[in-house]
């Protein structure tokens, strides 16, 4: 937990927080904070700053904030992954999260075990987890969106071609020709499929939607794996 | 398993292999291989090619094999990490095995939790599995030499330099100024601190031995995503 992310019902006053739980067990146990301790703070979807200990028991802590700093500035990438495994799900929306990256659309694809939909991974809640984690670990604040699209079709066809409207859109295939680009400064739209793979038919219905194949080689890599490389080689502007 | 990684003692005449346990299991399970069937081989350090299942029981397969395409080229890229928390080992092992790596070097660091080194994980067979994990994954089959170095300064002072020698040598590093440059196409050695950095003392016997620092932004990530961001940010040589 580099920053600790603060949220409009934790205030107790102007400026003054009180933590229970999960936040204030690492301030107490991670941090072994004292009063008078300065640690980073940041609101959620707000500034970051700092947060002054002012009183720590064995139930709460609490905090005069300064919130003076605007977090970093996000990623122009929009990712759009076909479902992982539910135990992937969480440590790939941490890294994308801690990347920069705002807005993830979870899809669905030939090669998705039905079983992933009905995983808990899924329920708002936990993946807000995900996302908080995220958020601590890279010192951000703008919580990132996640849509859920259980019909990849409809999707692709209806929806697909006006999130990537003006972005350079790219799905990742081992089976392509084109080297995926480096270093790109527009924004992009990125779509990963399911390890396998998009099937030819969901390819042809991508190229359809404007999207252009790109490979980063024979190597077969894990999702987990590809998404960072692959948003790491694409864009410039990781922050 | 996209490559079903053979050794010598597989072997039960001339290009004839018999496979019990682990492989054998994927095989009858995941690829629902059936004899007459192709799969993906290679034999680890030599060729990859071809298995034509011959016979498949309750407790082995054998398979006839053609070694005949040679393995992608490894990556010119030396990785010196300080050791991560044990179940992240396993993790980024077999991610930069994936990636191509082929020189990994585990080192101390202040930050490093000694207990990390008291590790099972560190034991040279359960280092192998997943260096095998990986080789799997990204069907190559030159297994990468992984070294221990439980004193950081003896190692970064006395063998450092020469390991580096003829490369980019580029340290990771949160507070550095300089933006970590894309795209090189020349061999590089990257050392990647622990969660938290390598500590002052740290960077100038670095800095001493040859390295430059640089860094990926203000974005503070896990070691887990920031070595496959940095690998894939530096090298254009990812096969």
């Amino acid at each position: 937990m580099n920053l600790i992310l603060l949220f409009k019902n934790d205030f107790i006053g102007s400026g003054k927080v009180r933590l229970k739980g999960r936040r204030f067990n690492h301030i107490k146990k991670v941090h072994r904070a004292c009063e008078g301790d300065i640690l980073s703070v940041g609101l959620v979807n707000q500034r970051m700053g700092t947060g002054l200990v002012t009183k720590i028991t064995s139930q709460f802590v609490e905090m005069e904030v300064f919130l003076d700093t605007p977090p970093p500035v996000g990623l122009p990438l929009v990712l759009v992954l076909a479902l992982p495994r539910p135990k992937m799900v969480r440590r790939i929306i941490q890294a994308v999260t801690c990347l920069g990256v705002k807005k993830i659309y979870l899809v669905n694809a030939w090669r998705v075990e039905k079983s992933f939909w009905s995983s808990p991974v899924l329920i708002r809640e936990n993946l807000e987890k995900e996302l908080i984690l995220g958020l601590e670990q890279a010192k951000d604040t703008i919580l990132p969106e996640i849509f859920l699209k259980p019909l990849f079709k409809p999707f692709v066809v209806e929806e697909l071609p006006v999130i990537a409207e003006n972005t350079l859109a790219l799905a990742a295939h081992p089976k392509s020709c084109l080297s995926c680009p480096n270093n790109i400064n527009t924004p992009v739209t990125l779509a990963v499929g399911p390890e396998g793979g998009f099937i030819d038919i969901e390819i042809k219905t991508l190229n359809q939607a404007g999207f252009k194949t790109v490979t980063l080689g024979k190597r077969i890599l894990r999702t987990e794996t590809a998404v960072p490389v692959l948003i790491s080689r694409i864009t410039s502007l990781i922050q």
